[in-house]
């Protein structure tokens, strides 16, 4: 990895909280963090265009690994010259290591100590995953940020098969290391321990030894609590270098997002903001909006005042959008999402003015009174 | 009807045939004819913008009164000031009156003098449409140009049963001329009278007798051959005003939008290029592209090199689209979409370019030609 391509400048620390803002350097370009990423599973962030994710000023979007190896495969990918060029996005990607979709889609795994072997969730046809194996798709698809394979352990797990797993990922994350062929791809180690301080830090540790120029926290989004996950995060963050960036795994409610920034989390990423939207459930200032409601039938209204989004910024009311969605049309997918997202990436542009002026604590508690979060009682999305 | 807010102006007649360049004035805009609009069937044409309507010069919209009017209610799109308020379009748009759809798609419908009474394509609902219930719908709706409810006939249908189909058609349009409240609104007569020449030529001087600002061709793109289609021009537009815009409902192949313009047809709709985009189906220079062929798989050319629209200006490959369409995302129905309709609205382009250059006779049979169509086998979509 050249550290000319990439690398994290950090600008400032709140005096508040542990939050930094600063710029992440990348072959396609600079983003600012902390930030949140958009989901574009299939190289499709769903129903948008890659002009509407730059103007909802979107950054870095990451695709799946495993979705993208069973289609349209890697080498159709490699053939257009990467995922940039193929789903014409200029700016920068992240593809995770196809871990937590073999742990959560697939079925039948058996993991060994070369690699999990397990049935597609399209066809049920045998699949073999290895760390080698998920560091040449990712090297195919051309990701500026790509991933080690992990074991993404279930949840809850007990002490003796999460000391094995982390010991088999950080073999893994070894392997895929020796396997990297790109230089232009920044290749993360991903920590795993599960709620086990000792396994934590010594994950972290061992990682940090093999030098990455980035790191993630995997084991996440896989049923636990947010008070479990708070001290996952606690039992992490210390052992990881302040130098080099930090991603939360598949992270996106409000509450998660901002404990997560308040210890030092950089990059986050959640299909949340879309998948919800899809669903008709809105984000704004004032709280969720469920658009199917009746109570929208005539309802001119935008979706947020103040909102800045395509949808709000052209007028869309309550009132057609509750129409797209009960006749389940794309055009209100779309609207939709936009809204979700552009009101995530605005919450993150208010995050870093935020600790820029060293108030990200009192940020963070006023949003947690006025949308009535708590950490026993979360109400995120 | 207010002859300042609609009229044709004709600037044009083809010397070598019957077709005419105009210009259609009308209280959003003027628009230039022969015109393909593009179908918005419920408030949207599925899966995009107003922005990228207007992008690839859509210019009038049409929109289905009898979906309106089972959702949302016409009540809903009127509390939002009309359809074109609604949906955040500000260009030129067309409603039809319904009949179509009581037609093609309800069950246990039963024809009175009164109005048609049948069941909802969607719950079974019982639902009653008279032509007074049409024109209150299309009023409260507000497009530019509405319809008259008539009577689209079976066919084949025996004579006995299409005259007094005509009768009825011509009673229904006076009453809903009768009917009609906004004068901003264009409401059009259509005639019928199956491929029985006398009967076409009695609907058509009825109407024409009645003083429509427009007229519209009807019972065609219920089965019939394109032979027969023809015929049914033959006999109708000969006793139709000059002066006067005349719109051929349904209709939106190659072949037959061409023989309707040789014939003095300014106006055609139809779902077929947004259809067919939807499965993958491309109109382009080259003929039919079909995007899920496996011969798309490594293919980095656009859909059409000679196409201007954003999906093949922005260089999206038959590879990546053939992905998209494989996995059914709705950024891919949008892209190929967009570019379906551009193909048919710059054919119209140049269609109006070869009539006022007095060459579309030699245009026509050029089109033909290269994509293999002829009039007793036409290949057109």
């Amino acid at each position: 990895m050249n550290n000319k391509d990439f690398y994290l400048e950090i600008k400032h620390v709140c005096k508040q909280t542990g939050a930094r803002y600063g710029i992440l350097h990348t072959p396609h370009g600079d983003v600012e963090v902390p930030m949140f990423m958009p989901v574009g599973t299939l190289a499709t962030v769903k129903y948008l265009s890659p002009d509407e994710l730059k103007e909802l000023k979107a950054g870095v979007i990451l695709s799946n690994t495993y979705h993208l190896w069973l289609r349209p495969g890697e080498d159709v990918v490699a053939n257009a010259g990467g995922l940039q060029n193929f789903m014409k996005y200029d700016g920068p990607m992240l593809t995770d290591s196809g871990g937590f979709q073999v742990f959560s889609l697939s079925k039948n795994r058996k993991i060994e100590e070369e690699g999990v072997t397990f049935k597609s969730h399209l066809d049920g046809s045998k699949l073999f995953l290895s760390p080698e194996k998920s560091i040449d798709i990712q090297n195919k698809l051309g990701a500026d940020i790509i991933m080690s394979l992990d074991e993404c352990a279930p949840y809850p797990c007990d002490y003796e098969y999460m000391k094995n797993s982390v010991e088999r990922t950080l073999r893994w994350a070894r392997r895929g290391k020796d396997a990297h062929k790109n230089d232009k791809q920044a290749l993360f180690g991903i920590v795993q321990g599960g709620e086990y301080p000792d396994l934590r830090k010594l994950c972290a540790e061992e990682l940090v030894k093999m030098d990455f120029p980035g790191y993630s926290i995997g084991g996440t989004s896989v049923g636990e609590t947010k008070e479990v996950l708070y001290k996952m995060l606690d039992y992490t963050l210390p052992y990881l270098p302040k130098d080099k960036p930090r991603y939360l795994m598949g992270v996106g409610s409000y509450d998660a997002i901002l404990e997560g920034v308040a210890r030092g989390v950089d990059m986050f990423d959640c299909v949340l903001p879309t998948r919800i939207a899809r669903h008709g459930a809105l984000m704004t200032s004032e709280g969720r909006l469920n658009i199917r409601d009746k109570k929208n039938e005539y309802d001119l209204r935008v979706i947020d005042e103040n909102c800045d989004c395509y949808t709000c910024k052209n007028g869309y009311s309550r009132s057609y959008l509750r129409h797209l969605y009960k006749c389940d049309e794309g055009y209100g997918k779309r609207l939709l999402s936009i809204h979700n997202l552009r009101f995530l990436v605005k919450l993150m542009e208010e995050v870093r003015q935020a600790i820029k002026e060293d108030r990200f604590g009192d940020f963070k508690d006023e949003f947690f009174e006025k949308y009535g979060l708590n950490t026993t009682n979360p109400r995120g999305f």
